[in-house]
């Protein structure tokens, strides 16, 4: 790895973004600074964005969300005068190898699931005012948010020309969301993304591309006018003041990331890092007053903050560990009562924060494309939401009976109502759901063991666990399935991973992460695209892409 | 072109199967000859199948229901001793090119759809009767039947081994069909597609990917017992005697081929295929009797028959033909009077299967990967199941007012019952609530329109239509869309329609072709399986592939 790409930012370090807080409504100014690229070799000009924009983006939505409850109305506008945003840097693309071009798109894709569900989620909606040209990966910046309001001057436009221009998809979210979202027929949806130079004024909103097309001398009021309209409709409770998401710590060594709730052990040559997540050592909280005073030291938002971040780095810095390990060690019992606090007080505004962050963040396990596996050892603490990473995981092992030499508390599984609920999948469906498709009385029957520690053989009957071995040959049969995960194909693991994962059905997220995703990801690997003489390599000479004209 | 891929073919034909008709019951029996690959390189061993061993399979899946009508239960078997089947032919893979891999996978999916609906669609229900090693493809071809018995021996086994064995997936259906079909438990599934043998016995019936396990002593009669059961409890009506699928002819230039109701005309150079399908020149069978007596030459049939054979022609044998232009010719009542025979006439066997036929041929037009257009000149007759065209191509253009010189008859779209019903997508929708998602009132108001021939003005006004033009910019108009097109990426091409066409809901079969589907194109693109070193090149000789171990 020649360098480290941190997740973590914080205003203070911003390059590409800035806020107006004004109330109920966050003005939130895309500007980006075209010489602070990630990496060398590229400008960002006219708002076009590389991974650090985004990762400065993530953090705004996320700070929105906890240090700033009191916003309803998010106002995504360009800092810039003539263009709202270009879309993802065409230099960077081109110059990007296959892996990163999709953890790029992956993250991108995720950032834009979150501000979009932020109104569901939070009460917090998000409101695209358009003004200039708002190309590919901006216009997917504007259809994620959830009312996108155009000025009708002679050149502000949305338009998808990544096809015609870059023999590539719009492809973080663009096709899915104009015909699924915003519902544009087929056809027109064809012709607009055939179509340069986009599409305008009355026409735009025709065709349903945007929601509003606005008189350009009345643009910016009726931006705040509609603004304070949304602030006033929200049924977003008021709640004076967030909490700080102060720094998250960790620790990097050759082998090992270490935070403080989240170790993970990197074991180079056998390409897999354990990830093994500490269960909480105090009692929990006493109720949301001393919870919110904890802040973002609280146990259950730590935990949550520390692991997501993991996950980021791992993806993105350690593309070679095909293999993530799950373990926990922990008192159950006493993460149960730190889960129940939030679980019980689902209402209050922190709560209902922390357990919609520990959704999308198992809704990034889901798709993060490596094998994951989970191990129940002695000692461990697979309850509740726990638990719930090993309905995410490929497949998960535990030990049965004792083990010479080992005095840790007997495994266990325990399911809570953290299972059944709180946490859907991309499919709309909990993982237990997923997992038990088509039986659906079983996951009811499940409900009844709620609450009890299952050791191997009840986890086992319950469906809940893959394996279950004792001390003969747990070792064995742990290291047999290491070595075998570790000499396939990782491609062939990515698509087969992406496939059984998300049975039953889909949904527009699950359409983004799957069919739009995987056609990009296909596109990406043709010389049509990325070859000597593609499209993404010839843009900016002057020359169109030469293209092999076999139809595949 | 060096060898023209022929579909068409009859049971004089057959090298790879055979049938035993024996009442109710048919017997099919994979035969595979190792020497009658449809290309040279390889030989069909175990059972392996090339393209043209799933001609014959698509043959006799159609020849069954429309020469077989008094079959109710088909029983799926090897005629080898040790082999059920041994899956898509390795060598045969390894050497294909990209899109002639993409292409035979998406007929053996067609394939397998159409044998899977035919319990729904016709009343014949096919069961796979399966002995000796039943692996990767040849567990799909089981998978797709309807009832899966498996013998109890020490050898036979049902097994996806395609990702330890050939860094690829089991593409056509395995893995969707094993978590969302058979409803596999998805960690289960991990194990299962891990085990190059594969699971027999007890534990393939546990883990849910056999119906039945047998012991082998009893295991034909078994078989023949549960087929005879199914044949009794069949709610297919008896019908004596079917139709005979005559020979489609045909006639190949360098520039067109030519059936009777259908012509392609090849324009190489702008790569545009465009197909003209005529309507009926007789009135409408009087009943149908006379529409049974006509047989294989009624209009209705000999249309689709020459069209499905014209589609699957372009695609196998003009693969840089990108955009595919339908017209079509003739008088819109006089074809409705056709289509009305058949619809009043849903609950007759052979009028079903007519319609069955258009449901599958229109669901190949879906997902063939080519830009696909409709003109609706004056003169033309997109009425009904013709009109269906237009809203499964991505775009159409139709004529408005006079054009001087052409006194055909003024250009009109007329709706009839068969746009609302009978022709669901794969994704369960018809294509107008496809085409108007989330505005169901809209269709309803719709189908007030039947029957009425509307012109271009009414046609566009209703959202039937994309871009009517007048005599003064048709050419121009036409031109530009032809030369746009040819222009652009196949492969960029190729995504996009791949996800404009199919918004809403998600089927399994939309989910073959979508994400399964993408994601194997993606990996059959990369080195890990097709490079010098993958595994499809090194397979069978004894080395692994040389992986690439970065994740993507």
């Amino acid at each position: 790895m020649s360098k480290v790409i941190d997740f973590r930012t914080d205003p203070s370090q911003y390059r590409h973004w800035r806020v107006e807080y004004d109330g109920p409504v966050a003005n939130l100014f895309m500007d980006v600074d075209e010489n602070a690229g990630l990496f060398e070799g590229y400008q960002l000009k006219l708002n076009s964005y590389d991974l650090g924009v985004d990762i400065e983006l993530a953090d705004i939505v996320q700070r929105m969300r906890f240090e700033h409850p009191e916003v309803k109305v998010v106002v995504m506008r360009s800092g810039k005068d003539k263009v709202f945003c270009a879309g993802a840097n065409i230099r960077m693309l081109g110059g990007a190898e296959h892996a990163h071009k999709v953890n790029f798109c992956k993250f991108t894709n995720e950032t834009r699931n979150t501000f979009e569900a932020a109104e569901d989620d939070s009460g917090q909606k998000y409101i695209a005012a358009v003004r200039g040209a708002c190309a590919g990966g901006g216009y997917e910046l504007a259809l994620a948010c959830n009312h996108i309001m155009l000025t009708d001057d002679s050149s502000s436009a949305v338009s998808l020309p990544e096809v015609p221009l870059l023999a590539v998809l719009p492809g973080t979210g663009g096709l899915t969301r104009v015909t699924d979202k915003r519902k544009v027929r087929r056809d027109l949806a064809d012709v607009f993304c055939s179509i340069e130079e986009g599409v305008k004024g009355k026409r735009a909103k025709d065709w349903k591309l945007v929601d509003e097309v606005i008189p350009n001398s009345k643009f910016d009021d009726t931006v705040q006018q509609r603004a304070r309209e949304f602030a006033e409709a929200s049924g977003k409770a008021d709640v004076e003041k967030g909490i700080a998401l102060t720094e998250i710590k960790r620790e990097i060594t050759d082998s090992a990331v270490t935070y403080s709730l989240v170790e993970i052990a990197m074991d180079r040559d056998a390409r897999r890092a354990t990830i093994t997540l500490s269960g909480p050592d105090a009692p929990a909280p006493a109720d949301m007053d001393a919870f919110t005073a904890e802040g973002a030291e609280a146990y259950f938002l730590k935990l949550a903050r520390e692991l997501d971040d993991a996950i980021l780095h791992l993806r993105l810095n350690e593309k070679e560990l095909g293999l993530l390990v799950f373990r926990t060690q922990g008192d159950p019992e006493k993460f149960l009562a730190h889960e129940s606090l939030l679980m019980a007080n689902k209402d209050h505004w922190l709560a209902n924060e922390v357990l919609q962050y520990w959704k999308r963040l198992l809704k990034r396990i889901d798709v993060t494309s490596r094998s994951m596996a989970a191990m129940v050892e002695h000692g461990s603490c697979f309850a509740g939401t726990l638990a719930e990473l090993l309905f995410a995981v490929d497949r998960s092992y535990m030990m049965e009976d004792e083990f010479e030499g080992d005095n840790r508390p007997t495994a266990t599984v325990t399911l809570s109502d953290a299972n059944f609920g709180p946490y859907p999948m991309g499919n709309g469906l909990t993982r237990l759901e997923t997992r038990f498709l088509g039986e659906e009385d079983r996951v009811g029957e499940l409900s009844s063991l709620k609450g009890k520690a299952l050791e191997a053989d009840d986890a086992s009957e319950a469906g809940l666990i893959t394996f279950t071995y004792d001390d003969v040959d747990w070792e064995d049969e742990i290291r047999i399935f290491f070595e075998e995960r570790a000499s396939f194909s990782p491609d062939a693991m990515t698509g087969l991973e992406a496939n059984l994962r998300f049975a039953g059905p889909e949904t527009m997220e699950t359409r983004i992460f799957g069919r739009l995703t995987a056609w990009q990801n296909w596109i990406f690997n043709r010389p049509n695209a990325v070859g000597e003489n593609g499209a993404l390599q010839r843009y900016g000479t002057g020359l169109r892409g030469d293209y092999n004209m076999q139809r595949v």
